[in-house]
């Protein structure tokens, strides 16, 4: 039978594992200082401490590495319920910005949504750890699709 | 009276110095390699030469860094529309991937679609240079606001 | 003082009157067959019972319809706690469609997400009622901007 | 051999029957009073007269019914590209709105930017004819499925 996902059968049960792996490929991962803080079923949460060299013009994080770390955390979030030989591929997203990007650390939360066979739809949430507190920063809307059979995996 | 474009009054001259030098304070464009191409009326190329470590798993630039560059190229056609104290935000963005990001150079298109007092519709394509030629790999679709008066500007 | 809402100050404690009286001048409501459940601070429900002249080509409720009582019920959710002067715009959506639209009812809800003085970012989704019980069909993400001065309200 | 689309093969030569047949199926569209104008591999055009009982609260036609003819109008550019035996569907969108939706007819234009053999990537405009001229009045970017063996087509 095997584990289900909000009634999807869970392909892979080894998933952590291989998520893990994949995210050390991720080499733009390493370069901006991401970190993979925890891989669940249909959910992962990837952190990045502030740094200087991903800002724009105002001092904040550029609203694209807010955007680098809620992608793969909804991607990966999206790959524990593929089977361990296909890869994840980004369809889509649409983020909205809900405040300046000023922290010390930015922690994104991917989530699925919907799990279908061939596209799955995933939500994230970027939330800034600042000497005040927490604040959302950022949603993500995304589309994310099963790709099986064309030599790459993960 | 001052030019005009697409109906709206230019209310900036020097729009091309201004945008360059904020360019230039977007320390994360530095920090990927990212350079800026062209600075037109509505209208803005930013350019990124391929390089491994801002990879994804399988090899190809990530998702989010195809994002940057037209995120960056959006934001500034609409800057250049702006007043000189006004500061330009990204509200949010939506972009589909239409093919793997591999080539040697991805050239970033942002244009001013509709603007308007306060926001500002733009459209952004980003092109890959590969050895067989170039093909379009995403296309953006992002609302910029026009923010005056926190003490911030570019 | 006021009431607050997620830290944002309730500029209008008659919001419920005021939204149930834009609802009422939402001719297209009428039209479609919707009817306003529920209005609350920062949260409206709609319904609307299938009908069979609303379909798309299998049958099944058109996605623009399912998009209609969700795009309304996001926009009131936003008016709640805008002046009563004011008027609330769409700015843009993004809604993706998570199963065919069948049912015998459908539900939208509306909530906000982020209260801003002129933008305010909301989400939404619409539950199909079957006789196998409820299903999510559609989430929404969604831009409202609050209009003052235009000669125009609610 | 067959016609191309933007290097896609041309699955079913007889794409305009086809799609004027599912249009002639699409309920929504009788009961709004909108018009098929006219289909051609990767592009369709949908028009909309004016009226009173499909507007919002200021008396300009609603954003829903906006998204309704520039939805189908993008699904029907993607489905002459598909084989007979395939159905389309919409799995998101993203509209943004450039104006109030005002005039005496709304055309709404739907293309496809990017076929591929699942997704298909479309953009649409629509157009409002007012007496002072026309003036675009929403854009949107949509991704559509083509789905076959489900005992469903067109």
């Amino acid at each position: 039978m095997g584990a289900r996902y909000n009634g999807a059968v869970m392909a892979d049960p080894n998933f952590e594992s291989r998520v893990r792996a994949s995210f050390g490929r991720q080499r733009v991962m390493t370069t901006i200082g991401a970190e993979l803080v925890s891989v669940a079923a249909g959910e992962v949460v990837i952190a990045l401490p502030f740094r200087d060299d991903l800002t724009q013009q105002h001092g904040y994080l550029h609203a694209a590495i807010v955007t680098a770390i809620v992608d793969s955390a909804c991607g990966y979030a999206a790959s524990t319920l593929m089977p361990a030989e296909a890869a994840v591929l980004t369809v889509e997203y649409k983020v909205n910005f809900l405040g300046p990007a000023e922290g010390r650390r930015f922690v994104a939360h991917g989530k699925v949504l919907k799990p279908g066979r061939t596209l799955i739809v995933t939500t994230g949430e970027v939330v800034a750890e600042t000497d005040a507190g927490t604040k959302s920063i950022a949603t993500m809307l995304a589309t994310m699709m099963t790709v099986t059979g064309r030599g790459i995996a993960g």
